[in-house]
């Protein structure tokens, strides 16, 4: 840890005290009072670390001072503050300083149930303006409702049980294994369709697999899962075209957007398709767990579909709450990081395009070293990009005591972090977020390392 | 809002900003370079909110300074900062210190997956180590595994899914919705236990209730939940008697423990349970989707089993992913916070007496009250209280020009809140986590509302 980063939390920390302080001390001998010493020496302490601060600007330069610990064997995670974060699945789930900021203020268990009014909905809860940025979001992914969901997989399950239940899924055979494991529980059976060339999910290979389904089962799949961009090589998979032969067989498509939904352009209706998944500690710069779900049309009555039950001896019936995503489902930051997120998630997504350039660009220059191979499609439409290293550093892996973690400790000592440590065959980064600065740096750190190793570069 | 808890919001803020800083200035033009001007903006800014601060110490006394948005529509919270919650739901979710903490180092989407290794799976992660936290959590509960859910009902949902699915549940006639909700999405039918004298949930209840099933649909029930305390009176009911007719005929028992694990001692093998589940949210200092699931011996297998599905296409299977939790479940800033609460947790647990001596301080107080009665149990175990006052300040409202809102403003004007806006006929409220003088206060202010409108006092 950086001498400024933990400055900066050392002083996040004195005020999370201060605010704990004016949290317990409201009332004291039936009169309300200032924690007095407690909150100079507490201002004492800001003091000294904003003159700590001031000499570390001065200096322009960080030392190393060690951790620090919030708990016992919880150590403050710096990852973002000190290094360049390559890792497939962190880029897009990365807080914007607004989603910090709400679950600073937002913390509590059931924070935005402050003025939950009938009928006691998440999505209708006016203050914080939850039932607005329900709409606003179902309007973003071009989708008739959205709901916030704890993560993919929940908006997956919530659609399976509905439409599929014990019935028939069809997946990618590049699918998440949520989208199985959604599946399984909902008693459906699995089938994945075959990826054409270059690794992409063709129309032809669905039209293939639903035949085969057909033939083989006596009846068609219940549901078609297609991911939007791949999680194993980032490619960006033709959803329009596939949606259109599942929807020539009367079946529902659902595309999981997990990779896509906040970092690039969704729109539901454009895609054809019936329901849209996202991931927002993924790729919507909030908290874990959640997603969101966006129902089209012709489904938002049987997957959002009011509780039928009544009980035998209450008489108690819930109407308003939903059962396929279990009533409210996000109630405190959670939500709100995600409506904080919402105003910079939408600017960024226009900004899409630059971002491809920067993986593009990155991808020529790792292909200057001799035996580097890019598996994704080229060129790159997305910035998770797969590559095989098996003949340029994992030649060096092999006769280098560190193995193969030696290319993980090269990096990470030129501050870049985020590939899977002792991996130097088949593996993933993602360059989402990176300024262009950092691309370059990152580019020419391979470079670097290849020549230090002395492997060709060209 | 208070003058003081803006500042200390305005400094959590600029510091946020100053983090943001952090985050994307790690390198520019291909050096390491300092936001100096930047930072120091934010040091002036800081410096000059700490002087107010000491201004404000100086006086020892606040002034209403308005609101503070995060981004348009989105406030800054500041109820706890700045009233006594008597919330029935929020007061046991309220963040510890260290949880604020957690959640400001581990705000990012998938921060605690930098070192997720094999088996790929949360509860085997040691850096933050969750593993640890995973079986100390087992054994806090006293049951033989436990998992992070994404909220109670998420618990339900995975228990009724491995035990009961499609099949029977039988659930308390003072069940929370979420069972029944929990329910319907896997398919069981649900039946209540009718309540004995004093809305407590008996063994002879139960026992009659598996009776009639069986009688009627010639089958006995798959599963029994029964609540720890129920949500609606915060009545203590006998676990471990009901637990011992479930079992006389072979049936398993879920104990919602929504609002007691975390707040008072629950010990599933003293309980005599299968299964225990609990929120984060509600009573374990954590933010939302939180909870704990907690299973017994016999049914670890049943219930956390491996994925069976294999990809017809790529083989892939997922035997280490757990189905019925789909997975890992909180992988951010969700787990950590309760892995930071959980030392002050188990501290307040042992605290546990006192809380209930406090709820009982506020009965005897509030029932001074002329036509006040209280609907729970007495004396209290639990500091949830639901109360009647029909025959008290609801005649009061009945003329009052601001109608049942008279009760929730007179009390929010001096500085209490968290009781249902226009309540005053029956209703809850929780004092946990008061301190004797907050509770003093409260009831004093009751006293004090009911002699303002000419109740009569004892």
């Amino acid at each position: 840890m950086k001498d400024l980063t933990k400055e900066i939390f050392t002083m996040l920390f004195l005020l999370t005290d201060a605010r704990y302080l004016l949290r317990t001390h409201k009332f004291h001998e039936g009169g309300r009072y200032l924690p007095r010493g407690e909150l100079m020496r507490i201002l004492v302490e800001i003091k000294e670390s904003l003159k700590r601060v001031e000499d570390i600007i001065e200096r322009d330069d960080y030392l190393d001072v060690g951790g620090m610990d919030i708990v016992e064997g919880l150590e403050v995670r710096t990852i973002e503050e000190e290094y360049i974060n390559i890792n497939p699945i962190q880029v897009g789930g990365r807080l914007t300083p607004e989603a910090m900021k709400a679950i600073i203020a937002y913390a509590d268990g059931y924070s935005v149930c402050d003025w939950c009014l009938k009928p006691f909905r998440l999505d209708r809860i006016r203050r914080p303006q939850l039932e607005r940025f329900h709409k606003e979001l179902a309007e973003f992914i071009g989708m008739r409702e959205a709901r916030l969901v704890p993560g993919a997989r929940r908006g997956f399950q919530a659609v399976i049980n509905s439409v599929a239940r014990d019935g028939i899924v069809v997946v990618s055979s590049l699918a998440h294994y949520t989208e199985y494991l959604a599946a399984e529980e909902a008693g459906a059976k699995v089938y994945e369709i075959p990826v054409g060339e270059n690794n992409i999910i063709r129309p032809e290979n669905l039209e293939e697999k639903i035949t085969e389904i057909k033939r083989k089962m006596g009846e068609e799949p219940d549901l078609v899962i297609v991911d939007h961009v791949d999680y194993q090589y980032g490619n960006l998979h033709p959803i329009r075209d596939l949606s259109r032969v599942a929807h020539e067989h009367g079946i529902p498509v659902l595309c999981n957007c997990a990779y896509t939904l906040g970092i690039m352009p969704v729109d539901g209706r454009k895609l054809e398709v019936d329901f849209i998944v996202g991931s927002g500690h993924k790729s919507f710069s909030s908290p874990a767990p959640s997603g969101i779900l966006g129902i089209g049309d012709e489904y938002v009555e049987r997957v959002l579909s009011g509780s039928r039950i009544r009980g035998d001896i209450s008489g108690r019936t819930y109407p308003n709450k939903e059962t396929s995503i279990l009533g409210c489902t996000l109630m405190g930051c959670t939500a709100v990081a995600m409506m904080a997120s919402f105003p910079r998630v939408k600017e960024r997504v226009r900004r899409w395009g630059e971002e491809v350039e920067k993986a593009n660009h990155f991808c020529q220059q790792f292909l200057r070293i001799a035996g580097n191979r890019v598996l994704s499609e080229m060129p790159r439409r997305h910035t998770l990009i797969r590559v095989d290293t098996r003949e340029s550093f994992d030649k060096i892996a092999r006769g280098h005591k560190r193995k193969g973690y030696f290319l993980y400790e090269e990096l990470r000592n030129r501050g870049i972090t985020g590939i899977f440590p002792g991996a130097t065959r088949i593996w993933k980064l993602n360059t989402y977020g990176l300024s262009w600065d950092e691309v370059r740096y990152l580019s020419e750190t391979f470079i670097e390392i290849a020549k230090k190793y002395g492997i060709e570069v060209q």
